[in-house]
């Protein structure tokens, strides 16, 4: 009987040297069954790592003695033991979950998410990578959206160092050209039968790990996107066959990562080789094989993907719709992340020239609902651009593509914003009340509301009802309200773009409350009123882009 | 045979002194039949005027001998005669109406409508008359919304001077006080029977007639709201009957003027003492008894009025959907008004803290589709906008509500807009093509559009046709392209909220054209090539609110 020791949220490895597989390098017969005294066992697989290593990693989420043993093809891969978990070190949290409708790590502390987009960091080189990581390291940006797979695009098109997997046997070695390539996504008639998902290649795995570790130690969680559409490499043509087993060998390798969230797609609506049955064969694989049970979504271009699985444990919405935050959360209670929402830049691509002001509009937006909000960077490459956008010297460098420098002005906003989240007593709900609200009704219950209200307002309503059904839906599109509340404790009014003088809002009087005036442009908060309640008009400067924030002053609530 | 003379396009008056009518002072049997030699004889009513005089209005739209026959109820009313028309003066152009979807002068100058709003200009006092007319002789606007019925609303509750009828005989004298009143519309049981429709006051009349008159001079067209729900004298809740014959008595004084539109209502569908029944029985009215068939519109809150019937000449449109303006002019091939899209200023309600980039921005949205926008101004009153608002002396006084002077920053925006527009060769259409006209398209339209593309762009819009109805629906609310053309000879896009450092355009080769970037809100309009036509790339500022124009440079296309 072994001893091991590990910590509690910390990868844990168990490593062995034994001969190469013979065949498949993936579904290669080497599991664990792990568990403390009383508790069910899990079943963890482990992984052929190349050059004679294989390696199994465990994520322990509790202290104390786990037993745990090893059976694999190899004697050398036979194991039995203690692993004895020390308590988590500091700032070691855990995997981030889905509780109610906000994110919290696994001790339960909240996570509010900030994210932000770089799609194809993996697959550039290693000079970016780690001017990025050290960019990162100084951003307010807490979640990266990031695929495994290169991508063909827009200001995107060079080929990586490596690929995940080895062609197949015999066959001859591709140049993967850009040139003259469209960038739409492309539906081919058969699976691609390049690669050899039975053949990882290793060193792309171990370049990818090591990024992914790199970004835990800057705390940053890594929503990882499986497949995407944009590719002219194969990747996003292969057979469901080849997609489970390159799932089947991410999921070994990577699961026990504490800093990963599995994101299906990018746009999976756009994943022309695959249907909504694949997504969700794709779902019940990795509910069934990831023994952590990291955050899983599926991001869309048009249509929103249905969060109501068991296995989808937040949405990851492209939209403009930011005001619909709010009814998504009450559809789904479930998280809410904006994982689109265009990006701060100058490109001619109308998803790509958000000014700075935009981009901070959109987190408050988000953010104020009680949703969270992922930003991006695309300025144009270009003589003018060069200079910023990054110091290792390479070309047409767009942060949403690559990574580099961040140039925008929305960054020092939103670690203002992530400044002031943080501060609330908890996590933020949708407060609802207003048009918005009416807007979800059917007609039958828009009808019972009429019925119930004085008549004067009863006939107001009754306007509404008498707009047909798509105009109501049409008109209630546009219509906002981004605000959230903790409970008694906090309640947070973003204006967005309204210029007000004054603000009336109507607070609990069983409570006192500290008024705050925030410019969420500025960067200030002042405190307008303190030990208030009930009726108030809070005087405002008349000015886009402010906010109201109504603390309790009672500790402890 | 009596011989006057007239001026094409200006009213001519025929005034008698006879007796007072006994009874209704309305349908009093006075009319003329007027008419050109081989031409349909018009029917014109007279009008009782007060104090033994009657009037007899008409417009000539002709030149050269008009005959006609007055006949009334007394023998001073009768006349016949020649009515000679010279020729118009300098800057008469005579009536608007909707040609296509243009605004155009009768004489077939093109009008492109630039809006204001003053609801209750001719229920305030005479200095704040004088000093709004003098405003607007500074300002860009040359269209204003306004009421014949004084108004109860926030900022916009004092009491007129004059009230448009007599109180019945025998009826106390009400005070009309606002206080407590809540400003909402209200729906009243019975009709209002206080005021007696059979006895204008005539001082009210001639007051608002002076009124238009002034604005007529100013070159601005009067868009007279005939009924609105903010009332607490009882002008909101007459009968049908009362209704009808206050509609008689306004016909038969002002059509004849050149400068007005009739727009039924202000939010038509908060008139909750009027169904929808009672507005198509306006509209018959309007249409039977207006000779000149002017302009004639009814403006919404939620739902937008059917503008398909033959007596609605265009759409008058509240809305935020500025997307959305190409999508009703090719649903109503009518001429489209924004009639209300929320007001520049600092009001705590939603409606009224427009910044003056929004307020300019929505003028931009809706006229590079081809629509026409309309402006109002709305500071919160008090010791900070007192000294701004207006030299009257006047408190409280919002420009939207009662005139005064403006104080924003859009007016020079939309005064540099309006020099645009007007230099272009004619009126724009929209300019379709991409996402937003898939939004429009039912299922099978959509499917067949699918069947007819290469296959991945088949496979793009057939994750649009995917998307159930609604969530289409709400899609396509937010998204927008601004942009219209005058045939070949000109192309206007409107860049928004984009900050593009470059757009990509694609001109017919048969052309050459002049490209011209302007930055709408700093008023600059800079050449960027000339002699270019096909596939070009414009290079932009980078910042938003900036529009692109490409001009034929060729002499009469």
């Amino acid at each position: 009987m072994k001893l091991r020791t590990g910590r509690q949220y910390e990868t844990y490895e168990f490593c062995f040297a034994a001969p190469a597989p013979q065949g498949d390098c993936v579904d290669i017969g080497f599991s664990a069954s792990i568990g403390k005294a009383g508790e069910p066992l899990l079943t963890i697989r482990g992984f052929y790592a190349g050059d004679g290593h294989y390696k199994l990693r465990f994520l322990p989420e509790g202290t104390g003695d786990y037993t745990y043993r090893l059976q694999g093809p190899f004697p050398e891969l036979e194991e039995e033991g203690t692993l004895r978990i020390e308590p988590a070190a500091q700032g070691r949290h855990g995997p981030v979950r889905a509780d109610g409708i906000a994110l919290r790590y696994a001790d339960g502390t909240w996570f509010p998410s900030f994210g932000t987009t770089i799609y194809a960091l993996a697959n550039q080189s290693q000079p970016l990578i780690d001017e990025t990581l050290d960019t990162l390291s100084r951003a307010p940006f807490n979640k990266l959206r990031t695929c495994v797979f290169p991508k063909h695009y827009q200001y995107n098109a060079n080929n990586p160092e490596r690929y995940p997997f080895e062609a197949k046997p015999g066959r001859e070695r591709k140049e993967f050209s850009a040139e003259g390539l469209p960038v739409m996504p492309v539906k081919r008639n058969a699976p691609d039968d390049y690669w050899d998902t039975t053949r990882p290649c290793f060193p792309f795995w171990d370049h990818l790990e090591e990024m992914l570790r790199r970004l835990d130690g800057l705390g940053i969680q890594v929503d990882l996107i499986l497949f995407h559409p944009y590719d002219r490499w194969g990747f996003a043509s292969m057979s469901r066959e080849d997609n489970l087993r390159y799932l089947d060998y991410l999921l070994r390798r990577l699961s026990a990562f504490p800093n990963l969230w599995w994101s299906l797609a990018n746009e999976y609506d756009l994943c022309f080789n695959k249907t909504g049955e694949d997504f969700r064969a794709f779902e019940a694989f990795i509910g069934e094989r990831d023994p952590y049970r990291h955050l899983c979504s599926n991001h869309n271009c048009f249509q929103i993907w249905d969060a109501s699985s068991e296995h989808i444990t937040h949405v990851s919405w492209q939209t403009k719709m930011l005001s619909r935050v709010a009814e998504m959360i009450q559809t789904y209670r479930k998280p809410v992340l904006i994982d689109e929402c265009r990006y701060e830049g100058d490109l001619p691509e109308f998803w790509g020239n958000l000014s700075g002001k935009d981009m901070v509009r959109s987190f408050w937006r988000v953010m104020a609902q009680g949703g969270y909000c992922t930003h991006g960077e695309t300025w144009l490459p270009g003589p003018a651009q060069d200079a910023l956008a990054t110091k290792t010297g390479e070309k047409d460098v767009v942060w949403w593509a690559k990574g580099g420098r961040l140039n925008g002005e929305s960054p020092a906003r939103i670690a203002f914003l992530r400044q002031v989240i943080e501060g609330l007593p908890g996590p933020l709900e949708p407060l609802t009340g207003g048009m918005k609200d009416w807007a979800a009704m059917d007609d039958s219950h828009l009808h019972s509301l009429i019925a119930s209200m004085p008549e004067d307002f009863g006939c107001f309503l009754n306007s509404i009802a008498a707009m047909n059904r798509e105009e109501r839906l049409k008109f209630f599109a546009v219509e906002y309200s981004y605000q959230g509340h903790c409970g008694e404790e906090a309640y947070l009014y973003y204006l967005d773009d309204q210029c007000a003088a004054a603000f009336d809002i109507n607070l609990p009087e069983r409570r006192q409350y500290r008024i705050e005036v925030l410019d969420t442009w500025e960067m200030t908060r002042t405190t307008a009123m303190s030990g208030v309640n009930g009726s108030l008009r809070v005087a405002l400067p008349g000015k886009p882009y402010m906010a109201v924030l109504a603390i309790s002053e009672e500790e402890g609530g």
